[in-house]
């Protein structure tokens, strides 16, 4: 069922919902699927998003059948009559849906593994257009299909959950386009990660590199931490890869020690690096972040080679008790304080016999503050066995809740970070 | 230049801009426009994204014109060369540009207040449509334009900088659009959510409804999380207020305890309604989860008032020692176990002397899964000061860490939520 000769020509993405015509969702898998395209080296022209409705979403395959020879759709796959996407595709091509028994067998085996019910909707979901192939679906009951419904014209369908595409496009897509001969040269990026610097300051600092034209270099900013993109255009992997490390090189020398990772790196696995390099252990103690400092840590498989856990003392009673912290200090110095984060530190690294205890008591916000006080005033604390050290942060009066307890989380890892890259022998 | 009549007829969004199609900015303008012209009660059938250059975006303009009557444009006003909206959009029409002498001024005033150079390519920024309005940017240089190029035919364009087309809509397209009668209508929409029943299952029960014209009820998934999303069309809101609440009250008996909350509650802000209710006080002990299911709970400004802290064993010692698991529970039965959960929040709730407490334990993978404990498996522990009670939950061997921590915080959430639905008399 497919055509001989190579495929080129351009891609468009057509994106089935009416939750993003009504602005419910973000479209965060038009994103997605425009970068890895752009990994890929295939030009993408148009995106398309479309309602839930057939005669709209057929003339919006009308319209890319004339521009594009890849289309990939995202969302409508599901087993609600409202889910229109395969039905409208077979429609449109003059083709009947015919109940794919594999598919069928794979979402019973998965209701059963479940223990859930299976309804006649579901059922649906085994419909494919005659002479499509099935796109796997390992995450969720709904397939997609890979289709050539004529010479030149491939169609892809995902369904909108972006976690489902993401396996679906991983496992499956990329090897597809690469053996059809879509992918004839590539896009090969590489992100270089930053904290402790703006994105004006590091732009300054690398200011001659981003005028460069292959690779090029962009800085950009998402969470509070700073991004210096580098992109090499190739005919391979191979070759864009030779391109690139004299530039990155280059320009982690000149970020120096806010470089903290590379890629798909956090701030937490970074941590988690130096802490099994230097084979020490790691416990929290949180107050406004109430465990999200605790999750980030324990984001990364593995983390419990170091992890061992920690206490949130929301409340001052539970400061008191289970963190040791002295009544003295919470009445003269208030819990948001340098004394109370360094009391918190030290004491739960004692009480979980780590190596190093990691402390935030601060104001999330957006009651609590006060002129001596204000919301985003944090203090995080530090602490091995021979010193502890604190840090107070204003993360800004007017920013949301969410915000200060994302900057206190990285915040506190960064400190630890740049304590264990200095203190390698303190443990 | 205004054409006399009312013009109705639905809006498409055309967003400009390589970096969309290049993926390396999400596209948050489309999801803006989308919520605001819902709000107005303008249907929009079309979102398109297409890259800046001319002649693709002429096609794109064209096929607009033949399924929209009211065009906005974001991106592409910018002074560089691949800023091209009002060039393409002026040579589409076939109308000269021509420059506009107050907007020339208020740009060149604009950079005499910052203190900087104002370049040739600013004054580009001056050039607009014969017989186009100004749109006026009083956040940035670039204004966009209002035209009518031909009857039944309106045209908008913003910036692509987010702040900027947000004070632009507020300050003048909202109003231009009520006065030229485009919003003579509202569509209000009212979302309920769903906890213990899956999407499908949830479109059987309610199937009836699906069906109904105005207002609309549709199902959708996100996180786990099932809504329903009921949409009322109507010439304003008080008069959608009234259509909505009928089919909200019916959906709601049909969805029973499964139906936790409203449009943008959370299972975590359900649970603090019903604490504060009871005057009732928490604390948590998390394994796998890590502190997630803390954070989730804090994530409301004021959860202090009924979350008091909880305790992060990752390591089987700090079960031991923080939460009193007994030693020969964790060797007999394993820490992912019934047993072991029970006796976790039995024990932070007496450490931390509270009224209740919740538990999790579990394997969120990918690592450390065995054929009798696989990756997925995880028990939820929850105790009172009279009952302890467990559930054994399997979210799948194949699915991601995160999905796992998730579905365990969510699910120890709804776990307690049906706890204090049915114990309102426990504390």
């Amino acid at each position: 069922m497919t055509y001989s000769g190579q495929l080129t020509g351009s891609a468009e993405t057509i994106c089935v919902g009416t939750e993003l015509l009504l602005g419910d969702i973000l479209n965060s898998n038009a994103q997605y699927l425009a970068q890895q395209l752009a990994q890929l080296g295939i030009t993408h022209h148009y995106q398309t998003v479309v309602g839930d409705n057939p005669l709209r979403l057929a003339r919006a395959i009308a319209i890319a059948c004339e521009r594009a020879r890849l289309i990939i759709f995202t969302g409508g796959l599901g087993p609600t009559p409202d889910d229109i996407t395969t039905a409208t595709i077979a429609d449109f091509f003059e083709v009947p849906l015919v109940e794919n028994a594999e598919v069928l067998a794979d979402i019973t085996a998965k209701f059963a593994q479940r223990d859930r019910a299976m309804s006649a909707n579901n059922r649906k979901q085994a419909l494919l257009p005659k002479g499509a192939d099935v796109l796997p679906n390992p995450r969720g009951t709904a397939p997609g299909i890979l289709w050539q419904p004529r010479p030149g014209l491939c169609l892809m369908t995902f369904p909108g959950v972006p976690r489902e595409l993401h396996t679906m496009w991983e496992t499956t897509a990329v090897s597809y386009l690469q053996n059809q001969g879509w992918s004839n040269g590539v896009i090969h990026s590489h992100t270089l990660k930053f904290w402790g610097v703006s994105e004006s300051g590091l732009a300054a600092k690398v200011d001659s590199f981003l005028q460069l034209e292959n690779p090029t270099v962009a800085p950009y900013a998402s969470d509070g931490v700073i991004k210096l993109r580098i992109s090499a255009k190739a005919t391979s992997v191979v070759e864009a890869e030779t391109l690139m490390p004299p530039v990155v090189t280059q320009l982690k020398t000149i970020g120096g020690i806010d470089c903290f990772g590379e890629n798909d790196d956090t701030l937490g696995d970074a941590v988690g690096r130096l802490l099994l390099a230097h084979h020490a252990t790691l416990a929290v103690a949180e107050s406004c972040t109430g465990g999200g400092l605790g999750a980030t840590i324990t984001a990364p498989s593995g983390s419990s080679a170091y992890f061992m856990g920690g206490i949130i003392s929301y409340d001052n009673a539970v400061k008191e008790r289970l963190l040791g912290v002295l009544p003295e200090a919470l009445a003269s110095h208030g819990a948001v304080s340098a004394v109370v984060a360094e009391q918190m530190a030290a004491g739960v690294r004692l009480r979980l016999a780590t190596d190093w205890g990691i402390s935030i008591t601060g104001i999330a916000g957006p009651g609590g503050g006060s002129p001596q006080k204000p919301v985003g005033l944090v203090f995080i604390g530090l602490a091995n066995q021979t010193d502890t050290w604190h840090i107070e942060c204003r993360f800004g009066q007017r920013k949301s809740r969410e915000w200060i307890r994302l900057m206190s989380r990285n915040t506190a890892l960064d400190l630890l970070r740049r304590a264990l890259l200095s203190h390698a022998n303190a443990v």
